[in-house]
């Protein structure tokens, strides 16, 4: 959990370590914050976990802060956040007041003396109203903001004006009339995580034994939630076409979406629909090193969502060396370069995923080329090392 | 949720509101901060949720920062918890590592310049070993010391020599051969929380008919988890000897303790024993408008628990003019003076326990008398304000 920049030298190359020092050491008198809204579960909280213990390694004292929240409160953000993917949303004052309230309440007790604060995601948005605001504030938006509520937008702008900086995670996430200085970082992995680090063999062994995944086929994986924009009855369908050219097994492996009530019925859909095949495997539960075991064993790895913020599952294959087959939708042509580290297709073109996962299934060979440039692709661009440099140029333009 | 001194004008004397700004005062320029482990669930988070509003609003700079943890650190430091109540613990050095090292990382990022920190429970208790100490640290211990598992408490005590001070929840839990001063808080609730706060009639009507609850019988409840300590089981035997005499309603509301395989059975064999008994209803929801509903409404309220650590449901009933019969343990007795604020029991008597419902169900004068005289017990003893003194109490003794 302890990361210290050392523990990268042979995962990344030594320049990027000796820059990565050169670059803090301005800001090593500097007070940093980040705040979002959880220790736990996310992408953010796991990049987070990464990023804030690399960042007081390099010298920056970086603290990291939770907001303050209740069942009601993330019931409404979590409103908020489908609506800014473009959902529907019923605005209603309450909702508003009950998100401002706990922004203030939290405000209370939080006193920030920082030189930055960097904010993430949308429940802590409208804390800087809450402060005689004297240093930058950022706010780093991980969601997909391709085509935001507008209603909901507008209200969410009269906190983004007053930051000094917005980051989004993907070039047209940007939005039009918004004159606030607008950044794109990616997401990144880390290398070093329970979900990314080297398993020897008889862990991996161990964890597929414990979770019933038989390996005298081969495999085909797909880890996502079961909801509708990760497609899981797609993926089915593909399996099922390639089960007439190739023998081999499908595991399905992602949290169920039980906040959502389409997601549940898209999963009791998938469950009834696989219980009489044996070659399907589901698994429900929330575990790194089985995923880390099943990307690391998988003969091909799809991802075949409908829509998609980054998808950084994908990177976590191809830094496995596996080879994908995964969608052209959101950030995945960014980790995926068709024909080089993986093959693309079009989010519903079912027999062209089945074509390319059975080419991949008799071509272990270009399989195993496609998946080496995959880890080299990953290493140059979507390593945790990247982000942290990221902020070091953030802070870099905020504070001078 | 934010709370103001002001507001508590008219609940406790103008008195008692000036001790506390005069107390105050002195702090003004001190920066304090409360550490434990989770904003919502429990006790805890409870009066911190109050308390660390209140603190702020007297003018002294006041924070609070929650540690971070896994389900994995959770698990160990639930064992943790029960073994210092007691229970058989297996004290490996993976459970000591991981328990260890999250308190590390914490720290690393966590960068405390306060005047005075306060941690919370035993979670967040090493990490005092993780800094330079230049300020009094208390340790505030919520946990039933009556009788810790030894091999824990010698190894917990390696961290609590380095406090300045350890404060309980009863004179009994203070421990021998422990060379740190050690002070005794009680517990307080909250009396403007949403558990607390007076309800009008038509919200009371509107949840207990939302939790399909008639009100056309006497009811008798009991607010506690489905566990062995709160003796649910016990509690419908006291209830079927009452219905002999009276005819009423019983309600028992409260969590089902899904982390506790035992608490599982307790609760499978009550609501085996419950189903065919109209007159018995169960309500797993957690939600603090229905409590604060059912105790406003009971005719009687029972706390028939085994071992308590304190035992605030009782105050909170009395703050409610509530007649209670409650067993003879823990921090019961403190707030049921036998005969006068309600009636104490000895926990394994059932015959006793029906008998004093049995007559404050047919004495309403007497339930109503009591019922008043437990509301001036609480005004007293258990409202948050006394809380709020205790603290600056213990700053007058470690900062000067």
């Amino acid at each position: 959990m302890i990361r210290r920049i050392d523990d990268y030298r042979g995962i990344v190359d030594d320049e990027t370590i000796h820059t990565i020092f050169m670059k803090a050491r301005k800001f090593s008198n500097k007070h940093i914050v980040h705040i979002n809204s959880t220790y736990q579960g996310g992408g953010v909280a796991e990049i987070l976990t990464s990023l804030v213990s690399l960042m007081n390694d390099v010298g920056i004292f970086t603290g990291w802060r939770i907001l303050y929240g209740s069942p009601d409160f993330f019931s409404i953000t979590k409103k908020f956040h489908n609506a800014l993917q473009g959902d529907q949303i019923n605005l209603t004052n309450i909702k508003r007041e009950i998100y401002e309230e706990y922004n203030e309440y939290f405000a209370r007790f939080t006193h920030l003396n920082h030189d930055l604060v960097i904010v993430h995601d949308p429940q802590p948005l409208p804390l800087i109203k809450y402060y005689r605001k004297r240093q930058p504030w950022v706010w780093r938006c991980h969601v997909d903001l391709s085509s935001p509520n507008p209603e909901l937008w507008e209200y969410l702008k009269s906190f983004i004006l007053r930051y000094d900086m917005v980051i989004v995670s993907n070039e047209n996430y940007k939005q039009n009339n918004l004159p606030v200085s607008q950044h794109v970082h990616y997401p990144t992995i880390d290398p070093l995580s329970a979900k990314n680090k080297p398993l020897n063999k008889t862990i991996i062994k161990k964890y597929l034994k414990k979770f019933g995944i038989p390996t005298d086929k081969p495999l085909i994986t797909q880890i996502s939630r079961f909801d509708k924009w990760k497609d899981p009855e797609g993926v089915i369908k593909v399996f099922e076409l390639v089960k007439q050219e190739v023998d081999c097994r499908l595991v399905l492996c992602g949290n169920m979406a039980t906040d959502d009530p389409e997601g549940q019925k898209i999963y009791e859909r998938v469950v009834q629909k696989t219980k009489n095949n044996k070659d399907i495997i589901l698994i429900m539960e929330e575990n790194n090193i089985l995923v880390n075991a099943l990307q690391s064993t998988a003969s091909v790895v799809i991802q075949k969502s409908l829509r998609e913020g980054f998808g950084l599952t994908v990177s976590e294959a191809l830094w496995k060396r596996r080879p994908v087959v995964a969608s052209n939708v959101g950030g995945i042509p960014l980790q995926v370069i068709d024909g080089k580290t993986g093959f693309l297709v079009e989010p519903n073109d079912i027999p062209g995923f089945a074509k390319k996962v059975i080419t991949l299934l008799k071509e272990p060979k270009l399989a195993q080329e496609l998946g080496s440039n995959g880890r080299v692709h990953v290493k140059k661009n979507f390593l945790i090392t990247r982000s942290l440099l990221d902020y070091l140029e953030v802070m870099n333009e905020v504070l001078y």
